[in-house]
């Protein structure tokens, strides 16, 4: 299962830490602490997402600098172990974190493999020893930095990922709103016909839902992007220069662009990670939005013949292995998966977030895990929505109007006209008889009575004008 | 928000315990503990469930009379209590339970509860002071009575209430199923039209989901009906008589003809409660089944003109306050709602479960109160979905045939015949044209090439026939 | 189970609906619908919340007024429909809302049973008949009033209960955290021995995590106070007067004094429930931190002679039916429950808010039965937490700063002087021989070779300044 | 994200199916479906489950063999598709297999993946043309195969991976019982000092509810090994030679030699996944058992000297980057986020199987991701446990018995001697002035009144014997 562990046919060399001698491959940037975190957790196969890498990277670049400005670190070596943290920070050497997602809880396996690797390469840049706690862990423990990666990594997918995804996805369902404005159909509560509205209402109620999921993202990073950085073992900063938290995290957020903010309590950011239980719910809510969205296509689309047929859905690949000829809403299925591991994912960020003790949380590799995973999926499965299938919806105009003229509860302007029990009695007969509205009204001798003109009647049972708001 | 605190129309007496001395109204048969409980949890107004509290009047009575047999207890004071208990588990005295759910996490508060209404009874009819704890609790302990007193409610709710329940759910599903054997419909997958089934084996499949519902409840309950009692404090079973346990679980058994049986290992017994988490394991995929059959419910029913309306859902009451005549699946959502709250009760059963320590979980009552209630939920649920739905529904046997001819998917047995690409030539040529499977076939000219004959045709394409398995 | 279901003692009159007639309790305010009602669902025996009722009658009140004001309604009925609003929002009518949680998906049961008892007191009132629809519910839809409803009880229950309960909560904890700002004692990573902290900062880390609860609802309030009122049955307000959602929410803001805003999209805000999903996540989240806090004081609480004790829990009531003068942290338990109910609840919000299709979310009951439950059991909870427990807490601060004297971790500041590695070798030292620090760093020679002097030994192992945070 | 597509350094062949026309990498296995569903899913990079594709191709070993059996296929094409299968099954081909988890709700791009990979390789064997559907996917539909593979592969899973791993983690923790039979040590409930027990009956307790996890497993598992096979496109079994449905699995079951058996109806199998949620149940409650176990080995292990300091665990690696010489319980960690991660799991597992819809549930693949995993995880998890963790533990049986004489809740069976009130008072009196509970005991006076003996008092405090079940 990981195929990291020793193996007759790769070579070895000998590094040691704390605890003595262990053998890592020759060619590993990694040293004895890694190696050991891959043999003690044979469990997943899993490991840290490309962005948690990639925050890890940048903080120790920060971290870095801010250490040689602060007279921790000679220059020379800041500057070797900034160069190697772009490398790791761009991707370059992923292939050096071996450590399972299932590790010890605070990271700390992590932690140690970021600084075994940047000390290596700044070593063989600088040509002379970087040590990887005393120099590339400086001021830092890994009980400020991982919870720090895990926010900064989430805040990163975020705003460069998932909200742009939401935004463009609110665009495509838009312009569906747009074009659709004047294709009425009948409305449906509990399933059954009711009152008509138009086909871009319900894309512009779509597209609303998507936006109010950037909102919710938005709403929640204030407390997701901020991070304890700075507050080393225990939160009180101990072995970090005077300065250091403000600095370090200044420099981090100019490396990235992004509105991390220095935790305003320094022992609630290191002992909770509600800001991720937070985020998650903003994420959970999101796939709540999108399971109705695409609950709604796929039925919308269903049929040819045996459904509701009011949209048709983009044929992207042959539906069925032994059905020829079928054709099926893949996309909005494969979107309603993202979303039930996404509620999966969130149950698991809530169980773990409630795990801390005094002064950490000791499940956050595997929150980092779910977090960043559900930024992911929602991000590309919104832009795989909006491409794939919102963007090339037909909409069956004819059999919207048709469904709108048939449905029954069309007789609710008659309300104000003749009460609610009266409108009732005319609906159950038309239903009953198989008659529109318009013949019972007249079969029932309303017309004939007086009690309803044919101008009213024809204002009335206007399925268009029924979906417009009441004007002043 | 708790009305039994003090209130000045309410008169006092004055009760005792290890603690001093508290006031208790002049009325209560409970006595300084309970009122402790009272004012110490004015949290949810919600108290224990009947079953619950008829569960631990039993298991006093059950060890009333084991330690009368065993020498602890004289029998006229066994007798006083096990006569008190039997008034209790009737249900006469349920209002001298005030005590919150949100209580002490093991559920003293409860047992004590218990403890001093049976003293106060057995005071009164025997006419000797009978102790709360030396003489009602004896060899007993919260941390064995209460455990075991949710293990002996959800024992019975299982077997006296769900299992029928659903037993006559089964039975009301069956009934249909072989009303419906001969109405044939389109099979949907992905929503979308497939190959023709019999509304009567939908229904047999949903009759088949509810008996292995059944049949999750039994395969659980070895192990919930499992129980601590005789443990006392830590599972050691402290200060009890050589026999008690085999005993006082055997005169339960008799008492209340559940199939109980003593812990095998009573330090798991006690300080886990993964036997209620795995039944609610069960109850929640009984939950997820009844969510499938009421969506398909609402679905078959939808309508009735905008819809797929092939059955028709019995009317119970007016369906919008505002669309007149209008008539709503009202029993399968309710139903689907029940469905929902299990499925939040059982993450509570097992967020509560993993919260133990050493001897003892500490989350009980709450775990009663969810498992106890997705019981009661899921049984009331199902009668009034047998009776009130199920039992009265319409099939729409045209409408049904009508779907299944015009499915598209209809033309899978001429798989055989010329291959699945030909066929599914053939079926996207019929829905792009709007024609029969037939008319397509014929119009692509494969009887005139005599590629398929009339006959092959006639028995290929009859819907109700592809619904049988092959004959041998 | 439903105590409203006939009796043989219970008088009945008859009262009709569109369906025919039903036998009401001759006393009963409300009439046919409710009665249908609890007849259709004898499930839970729950019935609304409190505030929920409330919330209904003040919709119906804004309603009345603002059809009055727009032509709709006489201003005599509007005023008696008020006025009788007025009384059922004071809890005054609150027997006559039998209907069960588990009803129709809409609400529409519970609204009708409003309009049926405004109808019957207004009647009453004026001496005219009122009808339930046509006056009552005039220019509303069940599907508009009740998710409105839901959306005001919870801003009400957030900005009057539970924002005030947490807010007492962080000022108990927060009077801690200055109290106890110079009690040094160990801090605990992974349950281990870290460095020092006091006992304020973790107090007051608490006090942050709770007051950063506020900011979580305060943040998901904006779009949980977004109401639908004004759509009507599906979002387009058929049926309503030009300028009815301005003027009926602006009524409805005034008379409760609630930041309410009207839908800025009403096909959003009528088929999904997201706003309370994600209020629903914010109360999860809120579970979460106290979860972690109540452990905490459990752990520091423990012993008295087996456990940490680091603090004492007041007693509030005798521990143990078995073990005598046993004091357990039963608040805090009670707490932890809460937290896992409430998680418990939000995954019935998630599962039911999922749930909508096109025009409707037809679990909208239990959605609100979950939300509105959680609302006041946080809240309750917070206030019993901060009365009972944290107010009456004792630190045992000879004991806190043994601990901290005692912890291996204490060498850290060392890293600085003799860096990483040899630092690890003292602390292991001690360990292994039962030393402290300051001895290992003695017996191993550091002190005799030069290498640390006794001034940077007194200084790097000062407890109390290694809780400080490093100065300019 | 997706290394799969089209790039301009691979070169590519031309595939068709029934769309049209597809560029495919000149390399691959695959065909056109496969390479539609590469493009149609760029989400996640998730791919199937090892053992999920061994499944499937074991499943068309067995169909192919049937299919020439019953005359369906010429047995030389079915030898073929066996011998690819082989090869497959193997794991020699899964770079072949690179369709998303999350694609078509029904697996169908998985199954036609399967069958193209096979197709091609049968084809080269035979140097005649395999046709994907019409020769490996005869007599089968994805909506039989796909849930079937499931169902298959989670079978094994549990049969060959899971059941050791929990028996070796039982045995492990069972010899701990064995061997600290002796080790007495204060109970302690509510985290609170209470009665003795024995390390050993703790850890007793531990391996039995490992046990009762294989129980657990045992009892779901009639259902989950039952297979939808033969039912074809929706239940029904179209397309399938008469006896096929037999054949096929008793053919898989003796290839796989699991207790795969025939789905007594074959519309529920083909409808729900309902065996799969009470599996995943099952698998929910071990990782509850194993959240409580894991705890407690880290509440016992904690310190060395601020915490209960029971046990040691091994060390494993260096705790932390920043405290030198710090100790972690990290495999327990890594064991309490597999258990935080199959909750997850399983809701994903509840919320995708409510997700079906008449004859198909369409959520299929994340249900085989989530079941798969959490089978996997908590089988290495368990291993890791074993062998790295409790196999390595050692007592600290001193200060375990210290523990023991210090509680004062030995107290206990004075209660039988002097009455529940008069232990409380010895109790509180000897918590009070720190003395011990012997010492309490004759400080008031109790042994001098002649109330208790000497004799009484050493038989009572013997603090082992208290662990001790009451002998006949």
């Amino acid at each position: 299962m990981t195929s990291a562990l020793p193996d007759d046919a790769v070579e070895y060399r000998i590094e040691h830490d704390t605890m003595g001698e262990v053998r890592v491959p020759a060619t590993a940037l990694y040293r004895a602490q890694t190696q050991r975190a891959v043999e003690n957790f044979p469990i997943s196969g899993s490991r840290l997402e490309r962005g948690h890498i990639e925050a890890l990277a940048r903080i120790k670049k920060a971290a870095a600098r801010a250490n040689a400005e602060l007279g921790v670190l000679p220059g020379d070596v800041a500057e070797a172990i900034a160069a190697a943290a772009d490398e790791v920070a761009s991707g370059l050497h992923d292939a050096h974190f071996p450590v399972d997602v299932y590790q010890t809880g605070s990271g700390t396996s992590s932690n140690m493999n970021t600084n075994e690797v940047l000390a290596t390469l700044a070593t063989l840049a600088l040509g002379a020893p970087v040590h990887p706690n005393d120099h590339v862990n400086a001021s830092q423990s890994s009980n400020d930095v991982f919870p720090t990666s895990v926010h900064v990594a989430a805040t990163a997918g975020v705003v460069r990922d998932l909200v742009p995804a939401l935004e463009h996805l609110a665009g495509a369902l838009g312009a569906k709103a747009d074009e659709w404005a004047g294709v009425v159909k009948s409305g449906r509560t509990h399933l059954m016909d009711a009152t008509p509205v138009t086909l871009g209402q319900e894309f512009g109620g779509y597209a609303a839902a998507v936006r109010y999921g950037v909102e919710r993202l938005q709403a929640a990073l204030p407390r997701a992007a901020e991070v304890p950085l700075g507050g080393t073992a225990v939160g009180t900063g101990i072995n970090t220069p005077a300065g250091f938290p403000q600095r370090v995290i200044e420099l981090l957020r100019e490396d990235t662009g992004l509105p991390l903010t220095e935790a305003r309590d320094h022992f609630e950011a290191q002992s909770s990670r509600d800001g991720l239980v937070e985020l998650s719910g903003a994420l959970r809510t999101i796939a709540v939005s999108l399971t109705k969205i695409c609950n709604d296509l796929r039925w919308m689309g269903s049929g040819p013949n045996t459904g509701l047929s009011e949209i048709a859905i983009p044929d992207l690949q042959p539906g069925s292995s032994i059905m020829p000829g079928k054709v099926n809403p893949v996309v909005p299925e494969a979107v309603l998966m993202v979303a039930a591991r996404v509620v999966g994912n969130d149950a698991t960020v809530a169980w773990a977030g409630a795990s801390g003790s005094f002064e950490l949380n000791v499940q956050i590799p595997v929150i980092a895990s779910a977090v960043l995973e559900s930024i992911r999926l929602l991000a590309n499965a919104s832009r795989v929505l909006a491409d794939k299938t919102v963007a090339g919806l037909v909409a069956n105009a004819d059999r919207a109007r048709a469904y709108a003229e048939s449905s029954p509860s069309i007789v609710t302007p008659l309300n104000r006209v003749i009460g609610y029990e009266a409108a009732a009695a005319i609906a159950k007969h038309a239903v009953k008889r198989g008659l529109t509205i318009r013949q019972a009204v007249v079969d029932l001798g309303y017309v004939e009575r007086g009690e309803v003109t044919e101008a009213q009647l024809d204002a009335a049972l206007d399925v268009l004008s029924m979906t417009r708001p009441p004007q002043g």
